[in-house]
This record gives structure tokens, C-alpha cells and sequence, in this order.
């Protein structure tokens, strides 16, 4: 069940950091770590401060985007410092956890995402995240160490996972085969958004923020499969009319 | 109140620990650290980790034996990893927090004490504990860095804190005045039904459950007000496309 819940790391600066996350998962019993283009990776400094989780270092996916991070994943949840001025879904460690857990207890495969030591991440990752997580801190003093942040939300995993041992019938499961995943829900917004430039809605010179609006607002409803082919269809349907080709409209 | 919570941290042999302690406390809030016969500090590594939290290292007290760093203390929670013979109440982190909090608020002394990287605490000084901690972890890796074992700790206590206050964790809130009313939905369903037709994806003749499908894909979602413009704005576009009606479509 833990092995569904990857912990994604998005442009490292220190390795040190990704061995202190590596011992940190392993320690809250996860195992499944992502990099994406760590700036030194292997290193030295890495294993060291693994300190015998080298086996979560070893088995370290390394690739090119976030998006990749992302494969298969159903549900997203970025770590965020800052405000923002789109509003988001915003949630604590310990709803994260319990989350986590409740999706991935259907099968479902989910990515917690920490952005860069300094700059967090993007706001294009941020859209690219279903919740985004703030943990608690001092205002004056508000940015945690990255391996330490990544202890705080695998500690509630465990925490939440724990309970859910205990009491196996309380959580409720969703099913992961029903649920859009994220290269799906990416395919649908890439159709959205050609479909509101072709009816005139969207202008790509200036899309404003309505595409992170509509991705918080699908995000949101975990869409299964059978919505989508539906959505996909009305798109297509939509488009054949922009285009002025046949389609099914009738008189 | 938190200034009434220390931490105690003995004999420890990493400078980087003392540091990354250091930051773990001032990110959640709290100041008073206190060293029992560190192995070296001040020391460069230890500013390094602490990353901006110089002042609790400037602070830190450093004392000759645990009982001299317990001096004025009303409670005391000592991290233990494992099996004791002699049994003792044991706690988890979440309560650690709340009791710490809850003894802060009367005005008591605290002190959370954490051992050394690899041995620990002794029989001896757990037993001047009141309270043994075990922070839960992977039982084939459950050694925890000394100062991941202190975010832990800290981010407990000041999740209780929070609550104390009565200021949770500052998470977003929808504002009930910001959602579509129901009746709102039923225009937007109207107008989605209607549009729908217009573009001849849906059949009036042989309207299946499409319509169903579409309600409960939004009703999830707890629409709220300008994301309802967005999606009106969207289907009257799409309306004026389909009826051949002069529309914003670029080129």
C-alpha cells in the first residue's frame, strides 16, 4: 500500500537533502523516490546522509519533467510556502496523510512533490498538484529544510496509515481503476484548451489565468474514466462545429 | 508559552545535528535549546544547518549533565527508540505535543530530551523522564536523524499549539458565500443541456443518462461563483459557434 505513494523531489540543489529524504521515507516505511534533474546525483554526500537507506537511493527514479514525475499518479499534493494569487485547494500534513492513504488504499498511485531548496516550486508545477500542502511554521522563520518537510509529511503517512491498520473499515476507499489518471487529466486539458482557442473563448495571447482555473476545478472532482470519455467527446464535438466540419447537430 | 518548552539534546556528536535541530525549532516556533556536553560547538557545520536560526544557537545553553539542563523543569518527555525492561509510560509524538501545550499553558517548564545518534538515551536518563516517546517508524529502519526525530517532535507541538490557540493551521477555507447556489447549478445545467443539443452531442430523442453523468460530475466539485462565469461564458461562446452567430474566434 506505502509503495503506492512516491515522494517526487524536483531540482534538488543539495544532495545531501536527498539522502536526509531517502533515510527520512525509509524511516516512515516508504521507499519510492522520483528526482527531477537533481543537480548532482549520485553523490557522495547523498549516501552519507542516507545512512542505510541506500537501497531507496539505488532504486531512485531520475528524470527530465515534472510531468514524467507524474505518470500514472491519480492524486498530486505540492508543498507550498507562499500565497498565491490563484486560491487553491490548501490543505495541512495531516490531512496529506490521511489522504494519501485513503487513495492509495484503493489502489490509487499518488506523488507528494517538494520543490527547490530556495524557490519552492513553480507555479505551473503548483497547477499541476490536485492539493497543495502548507505545514505549519513560524511566520518569521517559515521555510523548512527540505528533507525535514519531507519527514513531516511521511510522518503523517505513517501516522495515517497506522490508524488505517487499526481501523481498516473506517477509511474509505476509492477505486484507482475508475479514476482519470494524471496523463489523462494532462491529454484533456491540452483538448480543453485548443477547444477554447477555436470557439474564441481563449485568447492565446492573453490567457490570463483561466486554464489554472479550469484545472483547479476539474482537479478537484477526482474525474473517473467514463466522465472523461464524455468530456473528451463534447470537446470533440465542439471543435467539429468551430470548424465548421459535419458533426451530429441536428436541425 | 512555547518559550516555556526546551529542548535538550545529549551528548551529541554531529555539529550538522545541532544545526539542523536548531532550524527544526525555529521553523515550529520554538527557541531555547540546551546541549548537554556536545562534542563540538559551536562549530561551523552547525551554523551551516541552521540556515538563518543563528540566534538558537547563540542562545543554546551548554551544560555539564542532563540533571543541570532539566533544572526548573515541571515535565519531562525523553525520546526512546527502544524496548525498555523497566516498563514506563510511553507515548506517541501527537501526544508529546498536546501534553507539552497543555502543561505550557499553566505556566510549567517543559523539557523534550533527545540522545545521542547511535546510542540514544541511558536507562539512567530515560528514567529521569516522565514520559518515554517513540516516534513511530519502519521496524526494519527505525533510527531516525537526530534532527528529523526533533522536526517531529516540534511540528507536534506546535500543531497542538495551534489548536490551543485556536488558530488552526491557516487552511483555506471556502467561504460559503463564494459557491453556485443550487439554483445557479440548475441554470448552468439548463444552459449545459441546452448547449449540448445545439453542438448534437446530445440526442433530446435519446438523452440516456448524460445529463446524470454531468451533474454528478460538477455537483462534486462545490462550484464556486467565478468558475460558474467561466463555465456560462464557455457554453455561450460555444452556443454562438454552433449557430453560426458572429463569436471571438481568432483567425
Amino acid at each position: 500500500m506505502l509503495q503506492n505513494i512516491r515522494v517526487v523531489l524536483v531540482n534538488t540543489s543539495h544532495p545531501g537533502n536527498i539522502g536526509g529524504a531517502a533515510r527520512a521515507m525509509k524511516n516512515m516505511g516508504l521507499s519510492r523516490l522520483v528526482l527531477v534533474q537533481p543537480k548532482e546525483f549520485p553523490a557522495a554526500e547523498a549516501s552519507a546522509r542516507a545512512s542505510g537507506a541506500d537501497d531507496v537511493l539505488s532504486n531512485a527514479q531520475v528524470v527530465d519533467s515534472l510531468e514524467q514525475a507524474l505518470v500514472g499518479c491519480n492524486l498530486v499534493m505540492g508543498t507550498s510556502a507562499r500565497e498565491r494569487s490563484i486560491p487553491w485547494p490548501l490543505i495541512g500534513p495531516r490531512e496529506c496523510g490521511a489522504k494519501a492513504v485513503e487513495h492509495a488504499l484503493g489502489g490509487e498511485e499518488i506523488a507528494l512533490v517538494f520543490g527547490r531548496e530556495h524557490a519552492g516550486l513553480t507555479n505551473e508545477e503548483l497547477q499541476r498538484c490536485h492539493f497543495h500542502v502548507h505545514i505549519p511554521s513560524n511566520p518569521d522563520f517559515s521555510s523548512l529544510n527540505l528533507a525535514a518537510a519531507v519527514q513531516v509529511l511521511s510522518y503523517e503517512v505513517r501516522m495515517a496509515w497506522l490508524a488505517a491498520e487499526d481501523a481498516p473499515a473506517k477509511v474509505e476507499k476509492v477505486d484507482a481503476s475508475e479514476l482519470a489518471t494524471m496523463d489523462e487529466m494532462e491529454l484533456f486539458y491540452d483538448h480543453l484548451e485548443k477547444t477554447l482557442v477555436d470557439i474564441g473563448f481563449l485568447d492565446p495571447e492573453k490567457p490570463k489565468h483561466l486554464m489554472a482555473r479550469l484545472r483547479r476545478l476539474y482537479g478537484r472532482s477526482s474525474v473517473e474514466r467514463p466522465e472523461m470519455s464524455i468530456l473528451r467527446g463534447i470537446l470533440t464535438e465542439t471543435q467539429k462545429v468551430a470548424r465548421g466540419e459535419p458533426h451530429k447537430r441536428k436541425g
